[in-house]
């Protein structure tokens, strides 16, 4: 488990933090970052049963990008109620299955989004895929501690399987030149690429010069399924400098 | 899940019995029922987000023996703690698969304890078996309102396999006589049992005529591996009844 994090986004209720905190100690995950809590919320939080430690080594973001920056794979939990989902959305036990295979490859981090409203559109932006508890349909919305205390059972559950499959597939993987233990990129360098990217499109008056939330939504959506291995997104990033350098240029030749 | 009864026995915090509530509902169980509950804690809980109407239609008693009457089978949830397992104790993985066949054949109830304790050993006495939520060694002792919603999320998530082995299991035993259809024995003539079986052994001088609650509790377990049908339980009931009487006779006689 020491390649999960836990990133809890716009956290309102202290017993909900150290309730996630709770779990994430019952079940050996130790990296808890918060994303702009309510401040009052989360030093009460401090002090949840068994899980003191946890919460005093937690770390606190400004934002998601900066909470996510060493993670290779982003994975956001929803309930998806009124909202369209514009992700690939998986269950819980498909997820855990896939989780498992990311944090052998690098960080994975689990999102959950406030109490109230979940994550939102721009949070859900930085998230390669959704994964939702198999709740009815009359009654989706779940506490966040009960959320996230499934979540990680579930990871618990298929350890041992998971193991298993692994040393399986990593004797077949020797056989065929290693070609799957390539390291996937951080969301550092992804996000890095995706600004670059960005101000490409701005410059080159495909987007608009400010504020089209829109279309940064579905580039970040975009460059996470691509599921960039680490040497790619080196290179990819390096063209698209580039390719800005050059539009940066081009304006100040024509201004 | 309508076969499934829930049960809280002692339990202290109206955050925490709310939570319950809330997780049944997310996956569907509505039966609720709770034994000696701290009062004041319980007419809190009934404001439990998305729950109020499950809360409203919880069942309370006196006695862990009352809330379990109409029940087949009984199981118990435990950190294991320090205290000793005198039942066979299964992962809750394996569990879920033994819990969804129970509910096939009649009410199954699932005691949660209280918050500080667990389940008392008394309270232990009316279970089958005990599952264990794995968590780590380290802090094995989870928060209620999370233990509960692990385990309806595991019954749910079992729940579309098992129906397919279910049918498989339906075209075979109609194959075969129907032998494993037969309706389990409920707890109350379970309970009948005991108690005139105590009685016996009481007036046998087996054991001494009050107190003796650790021969109460093992005779609880041992009627429970047994797990009767419902045909047996009562020839069974009969046939001790009739001892407990002859018992009562004699000792007239000799008075």
């Amino acid at each position: 488990m020491e390649n999960l994090v836990v990133v809890l986004v716009a956290a309102r209720n202290g017993l909900n933090m150290g309730a996630v905190a709770r779990a994430m100690s019952n079940f050996g995950a130790m990296d808890l970052r918060v994303v702009t809590p309510y401040e009052k919320a989360f030093r009460e939080a401090r002090s949840a049963v068994g899980a003191e430690e946890l919460l005093k080594n937690a770390r606190e973001f400004e934002t998601v990008a900066e909470a996510i920056a060493d993670c290779s794979l982003v994975v956001g939990t929803t309930a998806v109620g009124n909202r369209e989902v514009q992700h690939p959305l998986r269950s819980l036990e498909e997820a855990g299955e896939k989780i498992r295979e990311g944090m052998e490859k690098g960080k994975v981090a689990l999102l959950f989004g406030s109490e109230k409203w979940g994550l939102s559109n721009e949070s859900l932006s930085y998230c390669h895929w959704l994964v939702r508890i198999p709740t009815r349909e009359e009654h989706r919305s779940m506490n966040l501690g009960q959320a996230a205390a499934i979540c990680l059972y579930e990871l618990r559950r298929t350890e041992k399987k998971k193991k298993d499959v692994t040393q399986r597939a990593r004797r077949k993987s020797t056989e065929n030149t290693e070609k799957s233990s390539e390291k996937r990129a951080t969301m550092e360098t992804v996000e890095r690429i995706t600004e670059a990217w960005l101000g490409a499109l701005r410059r080159s008056g495909y987007v608009a010069p400010r504020g089209d939330k829109l279309a940064e939504e579905k580039l970040r959506r975009m460059l996470r399924r691509f599921e960039l291995e680490e040497r790619d997104a080196e290179v990819l990033l390096g063209m698209v400098r580039k390719i800005l350098w050059k539009l940066g240029e081009k304006l100040r030749v024509e201004s």
